[in-house]
Parts: structure tokens; sequence; C-alpha cells
């Protein structure tokens, strides 16, 4: 692994998350700047204020938010990480609206190997960067060994509506085409797969990615768009069991 | 209790949270129209869409985020509810911000009550109320018994900033004068009185409530702010210990 991409924390001193990570004092200013602000890299995270304010003078906005609870962490073709920063860039796409700002919200477990944190939050950083996000605000919250999971990841989002559709399930009409974007249920099953053992002869990866950018060019181009609905990457679809 | 407050979901059925109400079949979209849509009761929600389409048309927005692990759930002078609703509120307000939308989301813990999620949503929908912001988007998520513990709220909030000032923690200058709005760390030792069993001749109360109508008058009122801080409602100085 390259320097530039080890984890910044002082493995040594505390290879894995501790209460105090979550306790508003040294330890856990030691992972805002040491991990969250250099990655993410936005000034307004910078501010290190409560929450960011944004200079933008829309029509309208779209707000969405999604909790992800996904196990393992890391499956064929994706982890917690991405699939925080995609499926949230793409509720607002399924809104017409183009994805601009997220928040990050992390219920960490006591006990988290850090390295596996620096891991996710390197892959939403690179996810954002993918998707034309900026993450501008966050929090993070330890929970003891025992009432957690590892990590749980809260994102919500804000989008620009630049056009004045009414994009939204109540437009839906009989007769309406159907487009999809790719096979239907590859998350589903990529993380199916892994979690029960089912032996295919290739591994089957998770198409976990931004649609926004197929979106806002189906929008541009005039096509007459009365619904969209993620399927893939929504944890709706595809909770712990 | 009033009938109009007894939980609209069939107790007798599924008195507790199982895996299937974060699944996206029919008990998930029980809960939401049965529980969530009538509580919450804002159009945008309505819309059962992947996130809200808001029409605003501000110069500059706050955008903030909180998760909510605060244990026990129900404390004197409030619950993981209000509190979740208020802290968020009040970051916004700690951005000199109007309060007006926020996102719900839920991480429950398979086995939970369902009639504490009842009392948890009833007392967010009153918060909500008090506080003059809507909840407009949301999520549900349930985790495996014993990968959770009970119940997780992440709130994020959408504020509308009416004014030019730079109220941030950069603005801070020696000679300021602090004000208070009331006793530091009371929410705090209300929480850790019921946890510890801490013996007090009278029961402490958490003085968890909305800061933003009095800090929209400091505004209006022309009072120079340079930072403002919630140091009671944040999750941030009293994680579970």
């Amino acid at each position: 692994m390259k320097s530039d991409f080890a984890c910044p924390i002082p493995l040594g001193q505390y290879p894995k998350v501790v209460l105090a990570h979550g306790g508003g004092g040294t330890l856990m200013a030691q992972l805002i700047e040491k991990m969250f602000l250099p990655t993410f890299a936005s000034p307004l995270l910078e501010t290190r204020h409560d929450g960011a304010v944004l200079d933008i003078e829309p029509k309208k906005l779209a707000f969405t938010t999604d909790s992800y609870v996904v196990r393992p962490l890391f499956f064929p073709g994706g982890n917690i990480g991405n699939l925080a920063v995609n499926g949230t860039v793409n509720d607002l796409a399924m809104c017409g609206a183009r994805p601009r700002y997220l928040s990050a919200g992390f219920i960490l477990e006591e006990g988290l190997p850090m390295e596996t944190l620096w891991r996710i939050v390197q892959s939403m950083k690179q996810a954002a960067e993918e998707a034309e996000v900026e993450i501008v605000t966050g929090d993070t919250k330890v929970v003891d060994r025992g009432k957690g999971d590892g990590v749980f990841i809260n994102t919500a989002g804000i989008g620009i509506v630049e056009h004045h559709r009414r994009i939204e399930p109540a437009s839906v009409k009989p007769g309406d085409k159907i487009l999809l974007s790719g096979d239907l249920g590859r998350h589903g099953i990529a993380i199916m797969a892994v979690r029960e053992g089912l032996g295919f002869e290739t591994t089957i990866e998770s198409d976990c990615a931004p649609v926004s950018g197929l979106v806002m060019a189906l929008i541009e181009a005039g096509i007459e768009i009365h619904c969209m609905r993620d399927l893939a990457c929504s944890g709706f679809r595809f909770p712990p069991r």
C-alpha cells in the first residue's frame, strides 16, 4: 500500500476505535483532523462548524437520506463506503436532481479496526470524486462493543433540480416504457452470494456506481421521464438478514 | 393513552420490530404508511419518492447531520426522538440559519418494541412542530438482534441563511463576550444520572429544546454574533459509555 494511502492515525497506539473517538475530546479531534478533513478536503468541512453553509441559488433542491448497514463491509465490486456515496447520489438523481452535497454520519462500534475505517473513508472520497459531489458536513458516534456492528453510515444529500419537470412516482402512466441501466438484482446477488456462501462459477460483482451522469444526459436530451427508481444501490432492497 | 395516539401498527401481530420492517416489502410499507407518513404529515413525504424536492430560492443554505445513539432512549426531560430533532435544529441555528427541513434515518434493532418506536416518532413530530421544521424524507433499516441497540436515529437538516454575516468558529476574537442560553452540562448530567444511577435529591432534567427562536431573535435584533455553539443537545459531547 502506498504511503500516501496509509492510515494517518497512529495504529501502534490506536489500532482500534475506542469510545473516546466519539467523545468530543483529543482522540475525536485526531480522527477528524487526520482522517476526515484531509480525505474529504472540503473548505466547508474545514470551517469545523456544526454544519455547512452552502452558496447556491437554485429554484428547486432535492434532499434525501439513507443509512447503510450492509454486511460484509467489503463485497465483490464495492464496500459500505462507496455504496453510501453512490446510493445517496443515485437517490438524488432519481429525483431528477444533479447531486451536489453530501453529509456523512458514522456510527462506529468500539473495537472497529482503524485501518478498516480508513479504507472505507478512502473509498467514500473516491466515489464522491467520481460522482462530482462534495462531502461538506459530518458526524461521528462510537457505541459500546456489542451495541453496533462495525460501522453504519448515514449519508444525506442535496441536489439541484435544473428543470421544471415533475419526475416522481405519481407521474407514472400505463403504457410507459421502462429503461434499465443495468442487470436487475446484480448488487443484491453479489451481497447474498458472499453472505450465504453461494457457489457460483464466477464471482458476481456489485454494480455499485453513480447513475447521475446517465440521468443528467437523459434530461438534457429532452427525453420525457415520468419516474426513476434506484433498484440497485438502494439499501431498502437489501437489508441485512 | 388517548386512542389518537395509540400505535397504528397491529401490535397483536407485530409487537416487535422484525427484519422485514426494513425489507422493502409489505411490512416496511405498513410501517411507512401507518406510522411515519400520518405522523410527519408532509406532502413531500407523501410523494413516496427517493428524496424530497424543495421549492426554495435562498441565497445561502446551511446543511448539517447528527446521529443520535443516546442511552437510555427515554431520560428525564426528553428522549432520543426529540433530541434527534432539537439537536439538528440547533446545529442549523448555530450556523445562523433558520431551520426548515429535516431528514430522518432510523436504524432499528430486530426486537425493538413497536410501541417504543411509536412513542419516539410521536415525540419527533411534536419537536418538529415546536421548532417549525418539516421532516421531508427518511429511511428505515433493521439490523439483526444483537447488531444494534434498539434504535439509532440520524437526522440531517437544511436551514436558510437570511443574512450576510459570517457566523462561524473562525470569526471568534479575543475579548468576545460569551452568552449562555441555559445551564452548561444540564443535558449531560441528566443522562449520566440515569445511566450511572447517581442519586440526587431532585431529578435533573435535560433541557433538550430548540434554541432557533432565541438565535433568530438575536440576529433580527442586529446583535453582532461571531460564533455560536450547541453544547447542550449535541451528541458529540455525550457519547454512550
